[in-house]
C-alpha cells in the first residue's frame, strides 16, 4: 500500500494499521527485509474515517500481535469530528474528552489482554485544550497548531496574533472596482472556501485586516479582491492573505519563507508533498 | 511584478499587460537589460477579471507603444465567463462568438490607429467550438482541452472517452460501509467540489464508472468512498478518480505518468507549479 520497507529501516518510522489486510503485507515485507517495526493500532473514536471501532480493537490486536516483524506499541486516533462543533466550545471540549476516554479504554483493554501499550496518541487542533488532559493520553498531534489559520480563528481556538502563516500577494490589475492579485487557487488551495469567507482574510503587509476588502473569488493564478476598500489599492501594492486551511496552503508551495523575530528571513523547503 | 528579465531574453517570452502601471516597469527593466520583448494587450471581453475594457484599449495602446523595450504585437482575452452558461450550448456558442468579435473589433481599431497587430488570441475550453471560428482570430488557447475533466464532461464539451487524466488510488481501509482511499484533497485539489459531484468521478482501473460509488468527502490524505457499490471494494483494490478540474489536479503533483497507446509508461515532471 505505497509502502517502502527501506524507509522504515532508515527512519525508524512508526506504522499504523486498522486491519489485518494492511498489517499482513507489512509483516511480510518487513520479514523479507529482516526488519522489525513498531506499530500503532488506528482506532475510530468518532470521526468515521479510518480506524477499527473500539469494540473490534481487541480481536484485531490479537491478530496483529501474532504477525512477525511488527511490534504492537500503542493506539492512535484522529478526532477530526471535533471540527463539527464549530464555536460550541463547551460541546467541543466535552466530546474531545469523551473521544480520548474511548481511546484510553481501548488501551486499558489491550493491556489487560497482555499487550504492552506505551503510546496513547490523540490528534486534532480544535481538541487541543481538552483531549490531551485525559489521564492515560501520552501524546497529542495538533497539526494546524503549528501555524493556526482562518478556520481556527473562526472556531475561536486562536487569535489573529497567533496566526503565523500568510501568502504575500501583489495587486497586478485594477479595473471597475476590483483589484486582481497574483495569488489564486494555486497559491491558497480551494479548501474551506465559502461565499461568506472567500478564499482568505485580506491583511495589509503589517498583518492588520484591510477594512472593506474581500477575497471573494479565485481562478488558478488570479485572486479577486472586491468591496469598497479596494479603492485604496493600486497596481504594485502588496497584501497578505491569511489562509482558511494552513495545511492545504503550505502544500501548494515548494518553499516557505520563515521570519525570525529580528526580521531575518530563512527559506525552508517543503518536502513532504506529492 | 514577479518579473524576471532574464527569462524574457532566454525564452522569448511574450508579455501581457492591461495597464501602463504594469507596462512601465516592464519597459524600464527591459531597457536596463538591453532587451526588447513582444507584448500583447490583455482585453476584457466579458470575464471581468484582468484586461482593459474594449473602449479603453486604444488609449492604453498609444501609451504602451511609446514605451521603449516593448513591441505591441497583438491582443489577448480569456473568455472564462463562458463557464457560466453550463450546458446551455446555444447560449454558450453565441456568447463565445460575441466575445471573439469584441476582441477582433479592438484589433481592427488598433490597426486603424497605425499599430501592427499580428496576434488576436482567444482562450477557453468551453468556447473552443465557437470562439476561434470568428474571422480575425489567429490563436486559441484552450487549457483544459489537453486532458478534459469532469467539469467539461458535465458541460457536454467532451465525453468520458475524451478524458485523459485520472488519479490512481488504492483502498486502504474498509469499515461500516465506507471505503477510504489514499487520495484526498492533496491528490485531487478541492476545486469544483460539490455535494452532488463530490471530489471526482470514481472509475475502475479500466476507466469505466464504478456503479453506486461516490467520492463524497475528502480530507488531506484520505478520500471517502460511499454508496452501495462500496460493498464490492476491499483493502488493496485500485480505483481511478476522474478529477473535476484537471488543471488544479495536475498542480497537486510533481510528476505525471503518461501512457502511450501501446501501454508503455513515461514519467513527465510537472515543472510550472509554485
Amino acid at each position: 500500500v505505497g509502502f517502502t520497507v527501506e524507509a522504515v529501516g532508515r527512519y525508524g518510522t512508526w506504522l499504523i494499521a486498522d486491519s489485518v489486510e494492511v498489517a499482513g503485507p507489512l509483516s511480510e515485507a518487513l520479514m523479507s527485509a529482516g526488519l522489525v517495526a513498531d506499530l500503532l493500532l488506528d482506532v475510530d473514536t468518532g470521526l468515521g474515517r479510518t480506524g477499527v471501532e473500539p469494540q473490534g480493537a481487541l480481536a484485531l490486536a490479537a491478530e496483529i500481535a501474532g504477525l512477525p516483524g511488527l511490534r504492537l506499541r500503542g493506539v492512535l486516533a484522529h478526532e477530526g469530528h471535533l471540527y463539527g462543533y464549530g464555536a460550541d466550545h463547551l460541546g467541543l471540549d466535552a466530546e474531545a474528552g469523551e473521544a480520548s476516554r474511548r481511546l484510553v479504554r481501548v488501551a486499558e483493554g489491550l493491556r489487560a489482554a497482555g499487550h504492552t501499550i506505551d503510546v496513547v496518541s490523540v490528534g486534532s487542533t480544535p481538541g487541543l485544550a481538552a483531549s490531551p488532559c485525559v489521564a492515560g493520553v501520552t501524546e497529542a498531534r495538533p497539526g494546524t497548531y503549528v501555524y493556526n489559520d482562518g478556520n481556527q480563528l473562526r472556531l475561536g481556538t486562536c487569535t489573529l496574533g497567533d496566526c503565523a502563516l500568510t501568502v504575500l500577494a501583489r495587486v497586478v490589475s485594477v479595473h471597475a472596482g476590483r483589484a486582481i492579485i497574483d495569488a489564486g487557487s494555486k497559491a491558497m488551495s480551494s479548501d474551506a472556501v465559502s461565499a461568506e469567507n472567500g478564499f482568505g482574510l485580506v491583511l495589509d503587509v503589517a498583518g492588520e485586516p484591510l477594512a472593506g476588502v474581500s477575497f471573494s473569488r479565485a481562478n488558478e493564478e488570479h485572486g479577486f479582491l472586491t468591496g469598497p476598500g479596494t479603492s485604496s489599492l493600486a497596481v504594485g501594492d502588496l497584501v497578505r492573505i491569511l489562509p482558511h486551511h494552513a495545511c492545504a496552503t503550505v502544500n501548494m508551495w515548494s518553499e516557505l519563507v520563515a521570519m525570525h523575530t529580528d526580521g531575518a528571513l530563512e527559506r525552508w523547503p517543503i518536502v513532504a508533498r506529492h
